[in-house]
């Protein structure tokens, strides 16, 4: 079966699987839950963990709990983050926040977090696993910490951007590749080396994140890119935007709290005029080629692995 | 050394554990997490940890991290709560949501709770304790949940509210028992009983709760009771009151929305001339007897849990 074909299969499983995990409590946590959960995720994060299991000789079924807590983690940090940044549409659907209210969204992400940490305990967890599980919740609340600082910062540098985003985006990408490599049981240099692929791959796809969020149709991204601009979120373009001419983007920036169309072509045109959009697509390749040396050499089957990485590389939303 | 002597000890320990726990972290993170942990909370749940492990024949340096992971997980629930129930004061202090905005309160409990799971890994934890310790977070999730559906609902039995409490109050301290016993390593018939002991108390705990915030003064409680009586929340003494005369009730619970002091005073002078007041003590003492019950026969020292449940009968705040 193709590579392709297996990831359309392994979704398939991943959202049935997902669809029905939390069926039997009080339906104002149930219905939330599952309304998230039933949602068009990409499952980017359980594929990678059943991958990287698979490169390292292991089994999709012995790593597929783990691989669904990583995914249902994940939803957990949308749910607050959606909280958090006023989003009202998140994968084409109403957030739950603004589609209950925002006590529920704290209750479902919660919920959500306790459902998560019972399935890696289902899986053939060993201690290791669970510890770097509950590292990757602290630093996922942390980069989204620095995140929300970030908007209230005038300048923010591209160091502390990087330190950011492996917080908020590359921890847990390499959480879900690390989970994969210690369930097949390969020893520990591998399994360090398969999660700082993770890591990296997660990097590139936020930065990719920040151009799609540019230069993409939002219905595309199926999140609203209105509130990143409004709320002033330091982004990889707009850090670029915002050295390169302050002044400019700022006033960019506040044209878009009154006319939110006029400020944004201004921020696009600016960013394509010199060339800013460029710089992201070649620094996305180039973490990606770094994500992907992370493997040579390893004594493993890295073909799945590096297919994933492709599949980031050319994702369109 | 007398039991309360160990008491004020063994919360001066817990106390300055807890205020160096999280230090190193983005600064909007840290420092709410210390100022909830710098909190002056009663730390009745990891005491009942600490006695459970010594009535087992335990000792406190083996349950002490676990002991922490309790409290740390119940402060974790009392920030998302207080964001829910738009509580100004907690334990004479400001809530963090108040003091900051909900997206810091969100995201400290968040932390909190990864925190309270590193401290449970850290501990000579067993695939058991994380286990009963995860489906506590989803009860305490739940029984949040159904409290917050009972505010909307006219008419409240009171085996519906037992329930409420026995996931949103009881399900905890019962974990905070269960977990000593567990590490005491004795049988899993003593942990369970152990464990029923600890829900009970739990459940006492809640009726003196509901007690107390209609006839202790507000600053006594450190937490505001207007919120309570204005979210229409259904408590003990309420749902009694309620049950005898709901128009007679409702129309104080009206006025109290108006004039908050006069509705209150109404409800108040309800309740003693009714003698509701008396059931609920009645109530509690019934309880802590059934508690301590289950301690009977038990292959245990019960003289400090026997002191705990004696301890939470005479609590006036």
């Amino acid at each position: 079966m193709s590579i392709a074909k297996l990831i359309s299969q392994y979704r398939d499983e991943i959202n049935n699987r997902l669809a029905n995990i939390y069926l039997d409590g009080p339906k104002s946590l149930t219905k939330p839950v599952g309304y998230v959960l039933n949602g068009s995720g990409k499952r980017l994060r359980p594929l990678l963990t059943i991958f990287s299991a698979e490169a390292c000789g292991g089994s999709k079924e012995e790593v597929f709990s783990a691989a669904l807590a990583v995914e249902v983690l994940h939803n957990f940090t949308l749910v607050h983050d959606d909280i958090m940044d006023q989003d009202h549409i998140r994968h084409g659907k109403e957030t739950v926040h603004h589609k209950w209210d925002d006590g529920i969204a704290i209750l479902t992400g919660d919920a959500m977090l306790s459902i998560a940490l019972n399935l890696l305990n289902q899986s053939n967890v060993q201690h290791a696993q669970m510890n770097i599980f509950i590292k990757g919740l602290l630093a996922v609340c942390e980069g989204q910490a620095i995140d929300k600082e970030f908007e209230t910062k005038n300048s923010v540098t591209l160091d502390e951007y990087q330190q950011m985003i492996d917080l908020k985006t590359g921890h847990m990408v390499g959480l879900a590749a690390e989970l994969g490599a210690i369930s097949a049981g390969v020893d520990f240099k591998t399994c360090h080396a398969i999660r700082d692929y993770g890591r990296l791959v997660g990097r590139a796809f936020q930065i990719q994140d920040d151009y799609l969020e540019i230069f993409s149709v939002s219905s595309m991204m199926g999140k609203s890119l209105r509130s990143d601009i409004i709320l002033g979120k330091k982004t990889f373009l707009m850090i670029h935007a915002l050295e390169k001419n302050g002044s400019r983007i700022n006033h960019a920036l506040k044209t878009a709290q009154i006319d939110y169309k006029k400020g944004i072509r201004e921020i696009r045109d600016y960013i394509e005029n010199e060339g800013i959009n460029e710089i992201a697509r070649e620094e996305i390749n180039v973490i990606l080629k770094l994500a992907d040396g992370k493997l040579r050499g390893l004594p493993i089957d890295t073909e799945k692995l590096l297919y994933f990485s492709d599949l980031i590389k050319h994702r369109g939303h």
